[in-house]
């Protein structure tokens, strides 16, 4: 950690201030719960994963418009050193942007130069093993507190100003399989963090510690143990090997006190034999009070799941009449093909509809289970299925406009695999799996944006991009939808028609998610591609 | 290497053409000699390292000026894959840039989008070892073929339209400490090559090789042999492990048909005691007949180095009234501090003034050889000199415009050293050093372009950075002086003046020169930063 030389162009020529001595002593305000509660109220920072509590990345700026977009420009560039993927979406407050960089370097920048504040170095045992390389979603804040999960299942609270570690728990043995690449959660006066490790045969869990003292508050075991509900759906002992992780950020619910957690694949993936039953908490979606961690409810969207369908999609909170009726909804476009839209108090199933082409389930039933087609299991030879493993979608975050109402998603169209299975056998920390994918030869899968009503999932626009892509979506007030692509296009499209309207080349692919601030009281909108963060505004 | 695939935005909404295909059908015309001649007739390319034969790194592009350079912005970037020090500059021809990444990609990209054409990859002996690094400078381009040396110290030629390797030749052995770091120099039917490798006891020479072929045509050595004039400088067996590299590339008059290439430091550095002499041609400017490598004259700016002064800048050739007479000059501004103007017919020494503060000459003689100040030796406790090893400037480029008939220099300001003394011992392929230098704790030094007129050497003006610069400078015809800082910002000087008129935070460290050229007829300006190039216009 340390406090970067402000060197450069020399200050008497562009005055950039050196924050990084005057900033611990401005009597900023606090990031209080409230202050995230009320996220909508504030679009000049981004104080949480999402954008708000409700999971919409959207940002109700709007300077920046379908007649001005073309005029966007880059402002800034920050070029990070540590190669790898970068999938962290930025923490911006008071024209501070805090990111984390891989595997576990987190730096604040000044929003109006990009010049670094300070930067906070941690090192990762080289042992520490995940299925998908070593990204980190992002921090979050409370107060004058950053917290950031590690790839070794720590969990690791900073000062805001300095950098400064105040705290570092265990949350998990990595050993055995457990990392942490989510960004937390701050809710009231805790942090909830979740687990990857879904092909690792870890047991899953979400978590929350005492944001001031990094004591564990709660746990909910996304695998329930002996006597406890959904036990029985897990065969024999394999529920102690189950995994159903919890590896994207959640939404929440301030009303309700609920939180809004998807949970990943049941483990082996692939081959479900030794794991007979439902295998809850695998691929749900859980609403936990979250004071205590209990369980309000939860939907289970692929039963015994053998494709690898986590339900890790950020949920989507939004209210709006269904059938003439007002509800609290909870909406998410999961990997398994289908959009649903569930009653986000009682976990009611109100609609399912698929949004790509999917081949493996004649439909959903009334509770909105699947009604699974024949022949469509894994296999020694491989089945062919729509999606493939990759999903219809992934962690990368979609975006919801209050503004249109529309739901919009990044989706991988022609992508099937067939999906086969091989035996099992578990070894603490290495490797659980029974099975996998295989792409079949000469087909060219692409990524597609897709509006969709939010209410019921039916299509208003789509845009389609060559290749398929891993980045997340962003809605503004302007009447726009970011989105970046896998040759390294950062792109604005009209968010009521999918138009595109803007582009710029960032040179590396963007597998990460956009996020728009106010610098100046000037609307900007950032993106990183490769290894490097892009701060866009128009002069 | 490999034909990149065509992957992006759908082709029906950004109607990028696959060149990698069609390229190869165009009839575009070949880069003759011919061309790159009257370079400066085409400012829309940018032909050879430091855009002319007279090493002037001046565009006749006007399109950006003073007046709107404030809208000077980014138009495409393109993210490097392999880390490294990227001192490339790229070549320009009709719309494609040919760069060169560490440590041997050759990448052609669109000068549209930044789309990458094709990739050529070479790998690097793991053994082959260098005292600063890997860089390498940039291609020749002849006809077309482009040309790359090696850090292995080969020759390689390129199909330009495809990256196919046509031939691949032995410039000298690696093992020995040679490397290759400059960019190529295309005169003629001839690719002149530089070495590198001072520091490790090398015996320096400037080559020619066939452009067709690859065989070499000529070879002067930098250190003469037995029975050669000059090999009288060298004490006993040193001329063997002289030195006197040839790492950055020289300038071409095409009347005169001389080649002007500057020459480094003679081994070992700091310890001159077993090389008693001049050690010629160390630390010198070459005249060489460029169809037989013939010495015409040469000029030694620091006879028996012993600061590692390397004389490598690279030499400006203009025409000026000299004491009323109109003179054929080159100019060079000396890591020793000293700006010197000689006559490029005869190498008669004309003027020789100090740039930056210097400490170890009482100045310069009639003849242009320094009058040293007593106890400047390095020494067993050190001795501070001013400059430091680093020197006043480096390889990075300097420019010259023949509008404002001014040069222009990053200088390193407040930066003496202690030179010390140690014991030397040549072991073959080992670094082969007598000392060093120290920094002296709680100095700043900074960096400071310089704008000198270039026919004495006064100084005209002087903007400061803060900290210091390793990057090269741009003039052109639009009255801008473009430049990079070790902060990361690329900025735009008034040429008149030194006033700052614009600047871009590009993230990282800039360690390369600036280029200019057209695309569909707009000025556009590049620079790499980090591992980004950068490639901006106004919209």
């Amino acid at each position: 950690m340390s406090c970067t030389h402000f060197g450069g162009l020399a200050t008497w020529l562009f005055p950039f201030v050196a924050h990084c001595f005057l900033l611990p002593s401005f009597a900023l305000p606090q990031v209080s719960f409230q202050r995230i509660v009320n996220a909508d109220k504030e679009p000049g920072n981004w104080l949480t994963y999402s954008g708000n509590y409700q999971g919409h990345r959207f940002s109700s700026l709007a300077q920046i418009t379908a007649t001005n977009v073309a005029r966007l420009k880059p402002i800034w560039v920050y070029q990070m050193r540590d190669p790898g993927k970068v999938e962290s979406t930025p923490i911006v407050v008071d024209g501070v942007l805090y990111i984390t960089e891989k595997p576990h370097v987190v730096t604040a920048l000044d929003g109006r130069t990009g010049r670094p504040l300070w930067t906070y170095r941690r090192s990762t045992p080289p042992n520490a093993r995940g299925c998908c390389g070593i990204p980190n979603r992002g921090l979050a804040i409370l107060n004058d507190t950053l917290y950031l999960t590690t790839f070794d299942s720590h969990l690791v609270a900073l000062d805001r100003h300095t950098g400064k570690q105040i705290w570092d728990v265990v949350v998990a043995d990595y050993k055995l399989g457990y990392t942490m690449t989510a960004a937390p959660l701050a809710v009231k006066d805790k942090i909830i963090v979740g687990i990857a490790g879904g092909e690792y045969g870890i047991r899953g869990f979400l978590d929350a510690y005492d944001a001031q003292t990094g004591k564990r508050v709660w746990r909910f075991w996304t695998v329930p143990g002996p006597g406890e509900p959904g036990h029985e759906t897990w065969e024999g002992e394999s529920w102690k090997t189950g995994g159903a992780p919890t590896w994207v950020t959640g939404s929440y619910d301030p009303a309700l006190n609920l939180i809004y957690w998807g949970t990943g694949n049941p483990a082996p993936d692939w081959n479900g034999d030794d794991r007979e039953g439902d295998n809850l908490f695998s691929d749900c979606l859980l609403a936990l009070d979250a004071d205590t961690g209990k369980l309000r409810w939860h939907f289970q969207f692929t039963p015994h799941d053998v494709y690898d369908w986590d339900a890790n999609q950020v949920p989507v909170l939004f209210d709006a009449n269904v059938n003439g009726k007002p509800r609290k909804l909870v909406a998410q476009a999961n990997r398994n093909a289908f959009y649903y839209v569930l009653d986000r108090v009682t976990g009611e199933f109100l609609s399912g509809t698929p949004y790509i082409k999917q081949t493996w389930a004649k439909g959903l039933d009334a509770k909105g289970r699947p009604i699974k087609l024949p022949n469509t299991e894994p296999s020694a030879e491989g089945t062919l299925v729509y999606p493939g493993l990759g999903g219809a979608t992934n962690w990368y975050s979609p975006t919801y406009s209050p503004q249109t109402r529309l739901f919009y998603v990044l989706v991988r169209e022609n992508h099937p695999q067939y999906f086969f299975k091989s035996t099992t056998n578990y070894h603490p920390g290495d490797l659980f799996e029974g099975g996998g994918g295989r792409d079949i030869a000469g087909l060219e899968p692409y990524g597609v944006v897709k509006a969709l009503e939010a209410t019921t999932g039916q299509q208003k626009w789509e845009f389609q991009l060559q290749a398929p892509a891993m980045a997340g979506l962003l809605s503004t007030a302007g009447g726009l939808v970011f989105g970046g692509s896998s040759e390294g296009y950062f792109y604005a499209l009209d968010a009521m028609t999918g138009k595109p309207l803007w582009h710029f080349m960032a040179g590396a692919q963007i597998v990460t998610n956009p996020v728009s601030f106010l610098i100046n009281n000037k609307q900007h909108v950032a993106i990183t591609a490769g290894l490097s963060l892009f701060v866009f505004a128009i002069d």
